[in-house]
């Protein structure tokens, strides 16, 4: 039992003093008590219910310590958890950190990684206020997220109904694209590439959820972390309806800003990618002239519309359909 | 990319099932929305203020596959997350569960650990609301709590004064002595053993907290986790004062209720010994006759008091007085 090495406390204090500049900037009251007791105090807005979720982050799992930029697995932990924040329709107030991680972390890339999250945590106006950390070989994150929304006006995935326009945001299979980019490179990798910006700094679409759920727009929605084949069954299923995806309609990615890379077939990143973190969510069909083209910059597509018949059908461009089935990440099924 | 195994839906579903029985028992109208969706939805009291802390629960770091049963890591990984709610006097409403573990242990070994967690669950009046699950050759669990306290109640670490009097609840040590014990046997543990039971089925003393906070009895509170020697430190340094402890006081352990474990010095045990997730506070003088000895079952024992010198000082019995360095469980310096 020597005194051999940084202690818990050092860590934590190296943290919290990350932390501590943007916390007095942000927490608009709403924040009691942060970092450096047994837990934090947060006092919620009258008439607001409290959103919680929690997101793995695991090296090995979701990253890899030698390809990933320390700052994107800071900035990547909080904005997938985001994610599922704006699925709800709600705004982030404040986030727990658990993380672990060798000793030989505890310098140059805990500091890069804790910079990372923070530009996160000032762009989406979500504080840390605790978490725990621990000494382990490899880096594991768990975050938790606390956000807010008026009563009776989260978006959930149960809502969707015969009929219903299917929509996505942004395009799908950016990301899946940029991790393939990623894996592929040997140099550092160039952050100016669109489709690895989307894989290593995710923007979690929540100003376009909020919109929805404010507006009562959506009847159904989620975010779509596990590809739009794995995902789009979960809504299904919660809403007991099934789907019909037009693949032409399917905003695929254009690949004019990149070079090419083999085997990587737009329909099928669009349909199996993961990690776009962009919202998949249904409307009424007498409301979807309400729906602009473009919102915040980020564009909104009609892919299909929900069916009475619990199954997923893909229509090709020729007119023919077929089943779809999943084919995204599924931690417990694939083996990557 | 096979269909080889269980699904992580299928994980979740099993954990889901399991966790269901109890959540409409216990919800209380708290949570509008509990597991399946893309995050929960908790609707706190008026005049309230949301407590949330997370706690790592690790295998090979606060744990060994081999050495606890799965129903125990179940049950602990909730109650010593609970032990910081119990900390600030606050009330568990509902906990989120972060889990992986490999393919192999989605069988009998969850059905095990889902039980021991629903136990903890019930009996602390917490229920699960959401999660996210994962494959890994590991078990690694994390668990955010939400719990709820009336407003400027919270027992925080920083309010500790010069002439306080230093209480600690139950007695220190016990855990440890488990722990040794356990490592030592080759056989099933028996669970009788009152030492083995506080390390592997721990009682987080959250009627003493909500007893002091409600009386606004206790200026400091904090659980103790890695230890007196390691804890008590954390409270000073948070109020800014210093501590001197009476060794003759410390409530150690006694064996009369089990063989004895060579090696085993109950003053050592009592000051360096982690996980008994005891409550260690502090009381003005002119309030400590308000205490009661034991309260719900618990000892309440007067251990030091709160000095203005920033040191923590020991007194033996002998009258001679030594410095007391941290000696408790801290990953960052310690090689377990």
């Amino acid at each position: 039992m020597g005194h051999d090495g940084k202690s818990e406390n050092f860590v934590l204090k190296r943290i919290f003093a990350r932390a501590a500049a943007s916390s007095q900037n942000l927490a608009g009251g709403a924040v009691r008590l942060g970092i450096g007791d047994d837990a934090a105090l947060f006092r919620p807005k009258r008439g607001h219910e409290v959103i919680l979720t929690c997101d793995w982050f695991l090296e090995g799992t979701h990253f890899l310590r030698e390809k990933h930029p320390p700052d994107a697995v800071g900035w990547k932990s909080l904005a997938r958890a985001l994610s599922d924040v704006a699925a709800m329709g709600g705004v982030p107030r404040c986030f727990l950190l658990s993380l672990t991680m060798p000793e030989s972390h505890t310098g140059r890339w805990l500091d890069a990684f804790l910079g990372g999250l923070r530009r996160a945590s000032r762009k989406f106006n979500c504080i840390l206020v605790g978490g725990d950390t621990t000494r382990r070989r490899k880096i594991l994150i768990n975050i938790t997220i606390v956000g807010e929304i008026r009563k009776a006006r989260a978006v959930l995935r149960s809502g969707a109904r015969p009929c219903d326009i299917i929509y996505v945001t942004g395009r799908l299979g950016e990301a899946e694209l940029g991790l393939r980019m990623l894996k592929r490179s040997t140099t550092k990798p160039r952050s100016s590439n669109p489709f690895l910006r989307k894989h290593l700094y995710p923007e979690p679409r929540l100003a376009v959820g909020q919109w929805l759920a404010e507006r009562r727009l959506a009847t159904s929605m989620m975010d779509l972390s596990d590809g739009l084949s794995t995902d789009l069954p979960r809504l299904c299923a919660a809403s007991g309806v099934g789907a019909c995806l037009e693949s032409a309609k399917l905003p695929v990615v254009q690949h004019s800003s990149a070079g090419p890379v083999p085997g990587a077939d737009p329909l099928q990143l669009a349909l199996h990618g993961g990690d776009d973190y962009d919202l998949l969510f249904t409307v009424r069909p007498g409301k979807v002239n309400m729906l602009p083209k473009t919102l915040h910059g980020v564009p909104l597509t009609a892919i299909g519309r929900i069916t009475e018949q619990r199954e997923l059908v893909l229509l090709k461009q020729a007119g023919r359909e077929r089943q779809l089935h999943p084919g995204g990440w599924d931690p417990f099924r694939n083996k990557r």
